[in-house]
């Protein structure tokens, strides 16, 4: 039972390095006609998509924007290498991110989306009847531009009357708001190492408290529960100095956020007063079925796994 | 706007066919230095991790059977190209497909193991203090051999006074079990293409009823709650013709089983009577604190997304 000689073929620890670099506008190019995820926040492992036809590549102001037509996942958005939505499995994402915080506090009005810019997000948020106003402040317009030309069914959340598009920076953006505007804020971003890290800091938060109504709720994207659980660590410390309600932590599975490890993690601050009922979905929406969130599915994802538990020191 | 050139080469639809087929002794030879699975169970996509060394690398009378030492996921086990564990993140499916069945009945004794050559599963069954025998029956001795050189941590169970372990077929050794035997049977089996395709089949679940006492729970792996509903769909059909009790599925995550798109599906059935308070970790373990597993969790991964429920018409 010795190891025996492997056949494929292995070069040198250098040229693996040079490979993982071999990023091309965006496209890792280390399957030939296939799309991998390569990235320093997943080192190590890679997910890859069989490409059936690139649809669009370009360089925006902030970073490259590519959409193609995968073999078996409908149509993908990469943004700087990274898988931000495929047709096959965006409402786990959007529904969870959405609906978490909508349904935990009572007839939400006025509702602000950071990021964003597919347009997912505001398609269920436009399902609370409820909400009068959706803002939403996403910082590149291609994005926008290449949601509703590719994803109709994701960027419909646009023909919502009751959405406002602002192209800009958030954290510019939510300086200017005046304080306690917000119900709900849901901070949709990408990962943090790009445009989207200052969503990840303590000042961005500080303003979202600010912008937040007494009793609002913030719900943000908060990377893997595997992979990144310091980050997640992080923002669940930061939010528990900033916001005087409750701090909560839920997690999801998203099948190709594997830079994520297919787990989409959230974390959920109130901002005042209220404690615990918003692990509950307390409030129903009143549209069609959803395809993944259901108010069983909303308190479980607040059941974490041991490690993670006693890593951000869950009761 | 318009779509750009891309800049990977893309060889011709055929030659990318060729590709996948260009497994090498079990190792997808598709990122030179990594590994990376491909299958037809899912298609258009692949997960792949970087070698650091292989370790190990033979044919069994069954299988492809390699160890590799990976750069970020520890120690992992491949069999026919697919990974079975990595050091990181085994505690999530063995603890999950132990205790979900042996914290649902009062005082297990009698436990079989189907499958499970890794010793993982023995690991957590051993546990429980009620447990007076363990039974296991894994058809490729290799498993069990490189799990013990490999994977000490895993193949711990293998040290427990109480298991028997059995080199055979499953569907043979049940076929033999005097009936009522088992308070609990886990089938820890490979996917429904290879050695594993049996028990994934009417007569073996009717074996498993047999071998059951009433009351008894059967816990199998059920592949892919976003990839193979098909298959869950069947598994919980033929199970609710089996069973006179309790049918029920549940899932949880497994990062690096991307061929199950990082979720890892249980079908847990219970032989008679018994109805709904399974759904619930009504007997602990006495042991000390696990990595993944705990009673909330015991129960929220019986909470299914929408599209889920609908399929198996759960209530």
């Amino acid at each position: 039972m010795e190891a025996t000689e492997v056949s494929v073929k292995r070069p040198r620890e250098e040229e693996e390095e040079g490979k993982e670099e071999s990023v091309v506008n965006g496209i890792s190019a280390v399957i030939p006609g296939w799309f991998s995820e390569i990235s320093p926040l997943w080192p190590g492992e890679a997910h890859s998509l069989k490409v059936k036809e690139i649809l669009f590549q370009e360089k925006s102001e902030y970073q490259n924007v590519i959409v193609f037509e995968s073999t078996t996942y409908g149509k993908v958005l990469v943004l700087d290498g990274v898988i931000q939505l495929t047709e096959r499995d965006e409402c786990a994402y959007q529904e969870m991110i959405t609906h978490l915080p909508l349904c935990s506090i009572p007839n939400p009005k006025k509702v602000l989306v950071i990021g964003g810019g597919d347009g997912g997000v505001l398609r269920e948020v436009s399902r609370h009847a409820s909400v009068e106003q959706i803002d939403i402040c996403e910082i590149d317009g291609m994005v926008v531009d290449v949601a509703k030309r590719f994803f109709p069914k994701v960027a419909v959340g646009y023909e919502d009357p009751r959405v406002n598009l602002n192209i800009g920076d958030g954290v510019a953006f939510l300086k200017n708001v005046p304080e306690g505007t917000y119900d709900a804020i849901i901070v949709d971003s990408s990962d943090p190492i790009g445009p989207a890290q200052e969503l990840f800091e303590k000042p961005f938060f500080e303003s979202v408290a600010k912008a937040l109504r007494p009793g609002g709720v913030v719900c943000t994207q908060a990377e893997s529960i595997w992979l990144h659980m310091h980050i997640i660590e992080e923002i669940v410390s930061v939010c528990r100095q900033i916001f005087k309600g409750s701090v909560n932590y839920a997690w999801t599975t998203v099948p190709t956020y594997p830079r994520q490890v297919s787990n989409q993690s959230i974390c959920y601050a109130i901002n005042d007063g209220l404690r615990l009922y918003f692990l509950n979905s307390s409030y129903s929406i009143e549209e069609r079925p959803l395809k993944f969130y259901n108010t069983e599915i909303h308190s479980a994802s607040f059941c974490l796994p041991s490690f993670a538990k006693r890593a951000i020191q869950m009761e």
